[in-house]
């Protein structure tokens, strides 16, 4: 694999400021070398950290006019109230100074835990430190400077011919707990070298977003933070309209949802990847609806984890998904072993049953019998080392 | 505490048929000394259980003929199809034969593995080898024999003065995992020795299971299978109507709410029991909702099993239960310790918060600032033993 860059027209730096007990680097520049068009899908949690309300706000009135991004891990900066979105303005005012541009130019991230305040005053040496040091080459360590309990970077890039230009989408993420993104994802930034107008550009990534990140599922709780960000920098001199979005969408969609399963993947105490697919349902929407019900469920999750086709569970999850449909008519494959016909068991063989589920990858496929509809959805096992994690994060 | 029985009018029996591996304790009788009345609130999961569609069918049409009930554990009897629906028909009748009454005046709970076949000459050598034992004696009994993976079985009773006439409500549950009821829960039978309107009964067996086992959740999963009966003998000599039923609805939802806490602190790997209440809300309803939402996510339920009172998750969760507050104004207690005022942190000390979280009981409080109605909700914490146990539970 080649190494990750931004799109081109991006530099980027990362670095430590001690907001991670662990030392590990924390904070991160991404700046573009013009001004650049930005659009941002959210978390729709009534409780939004403060960067994701001081984020809406600047995309609302200057999504065309978007210079940095400006992220930290260790602190969430959520439940922080007026302080913490203080703190999240001047984090945006410390990198402004740095790059040179305006407050309003830069856009905010923050990761971590729930409910501290932001130490600022860290954020302002570690930006001095970080600022002098902008270059293509630091792409990698910027997808490691937001890393929680993610236990490898996320990294991914696809390019797509338009006009005759070969141009590129290039992102990073970040994942592990609390993944459960309701029209939104954690956090992740993609980068683009096209020009794209603002307003189509914040449709195209919800659209994506939906078929990406969106089918994504950790443990079922939705993040204060989730946050996706696009940034188009236009440096290929290729402008994205109605007769080339089709090939820019498709490139744009191979980078979310290959981030997207890369979050599923490394959940926190994870070994598995499972795919979820749900066809024959009466729309795109009731597929997702029932995959992700099928990819929350924790008895499925626990069963995947300890290799046991115990599918009766997967039927109860979809069941209760709220999407209509008939039990006798269902069919259930594991891998490429059918389980279910007509709503109840074949004579499928247990043990070649259970070798499905050996691999890193598991593919569980439900019928319902409804409609020509597909959707997916990606999550996770469900191990003892989550409960760990989980029973031990703060302290 | 007193050695359990039933409510006047019911004898029980209770043995072994060999449809639990373990060779534990898995079938038994409920029987009515005379026709009785009975009502039955059932999973809403599109996959209902045979029989659960073979009871709703019989309550549609003779909730005043009821006799008996003829449980079994080990097999679940769901997503068996026609094959099913005949094995619940099959018990019913055996039940039938051994009582002296109608198949169509028994009511038939199974719960176990889903996706097996019943092998019903097992439950038939059952039923001919405990029906004869009935007596008011083996109440504790049929509560061991409803167990699955319950580590302890579950009983409650109360008593209300009605008319002069001291009246009894007598119940038992079984819980442990795929619980999180829908208008139901996993398997209740309640007795009674008033007399009661199959309708009146019917309504009120709804409003109380919506309070009481309908606020329970150990893993967010609903089961094919949930299913709460009340059977009222009329032994006492009094008939509840208009006048009386606020003291009879009183006696009926303390008994109902032992049990789905019973169920709660005996979820799979649960040490401890969790009650969230939330205050302060637009309705009922809504209070509810948000408890549930808490009550169900993984990441609360993992800080509670390691003492951690990571309370951001818990606003996590409120947040995103699809019921309108405004996140600034809420205050979370964790016991006796105020965590949160005005959407922020207190000055509360770590060390006196962990504390709160050292016993057997925790106890949630959120106040959304936007209403005056209470809700509750019960559940246990998330252990590592549940992902053991639910890794192999068939193997």
């Amino acid at each position: 694999m080649s190494i990750f860059r931004f799109a081109a027209g991006f530099r980027s730096s990362a670095g430590r400021c001690g907001l991670k007990a662990s030392g590990n680097p924390d904070l991160s520049l991404l700046v573009a070398d013009g001004v650049c068009t930005a659009a941002g899908v959210f978390t729709t949690s009534l409780v939004k950290a403060a960067p994701v309300l001081y984020d809406q706000a600047v995309l609302a009135a200057h999504a065309s006019e978007i210079r940095a991004v400006i992220a930290n891990a260790g602190c969430a900066n959520a439940c922080t109230g007026a302080q913490g979105v203080a703190a999240a303005r001047e984090m945006a005012r410390l990198a402004a100074v740095a790059v040179g541009c305006e407050p309003h130019q830069v856009l905010v991230l923050s990761t971590g835990v729930i409910g501290h305040q932001l130490n600022v005053e860290k954020v302002a040496k570690g930006v001095a430190a970080i600022a002098p040091e902008l270059g293509v080459e630091h792409a990698p360590a910027l997808a490691e400077a937001i890393m929680t309990t993610d236990t490898r970077s996320k990294t991914a890039s696809a390019n797509a011919v338009i006009d005759g230009v070969v141009v590129t989408v290039a992102g990073v993420a970040k994942g592990a707990g609390m993944i459960h993104p309701m029209m939104a994802t954690m956090l992740s930034i993609v980068t683009t070298d096209v020009a794209i107008d603002a307003d189509l550009a914040q449709s195209l990534l919800r659209e994506v977003s939906d078929a990406s990140f969106n089918c994504v599922t950790v443990d079922g709780d939705p993040s204060t933070n989730d946050t996706l960000l696009l940034l188009a920098s236009g440096a290929s001199g290729v402008t994205i309209n109605a007769s080339n979005i089709a090939s820019f969408r498709q490139a744009l969609e191979a980078v979310c949802i290959d981030l997207a399963k890369q979050i599923a993947a490394d959940g926190e105490g994870a070994t598995k990847l499972v795919t979820v697919t749900v066809d024959h349902a009466p729309s795109v929407a009731a597929a997702r609806t029932v995959a992700r019900k099928i990819a929350c469920s924790p008895l499925v999750k626990t069963a995947i984890h300890g290799g046991d086709p115990n599918w009766g569970r997967i039927l109860a999850a979809a069941g209760v998904a709220g999407v209509p449909f008939d039990p006798s008519q269902v069919e259930l494959w594991l891998g490429s072993v059918q389980l279910v016909a007509g709503g109840t068991p074949t004579d499928y063989s247990e043990r070649e049953a259970a070798s499905q589920m050996s691999g890193k990858h598991v593919a569980i496929r439900l019928k319902l019998g409804a409609g020509a509809a597909t959707g997916y959805a990606w999550t996770c096992d469900f191990s003892a080392e989550y409960v760990r994690i989980n029973a031990d994060y703060r302290t």
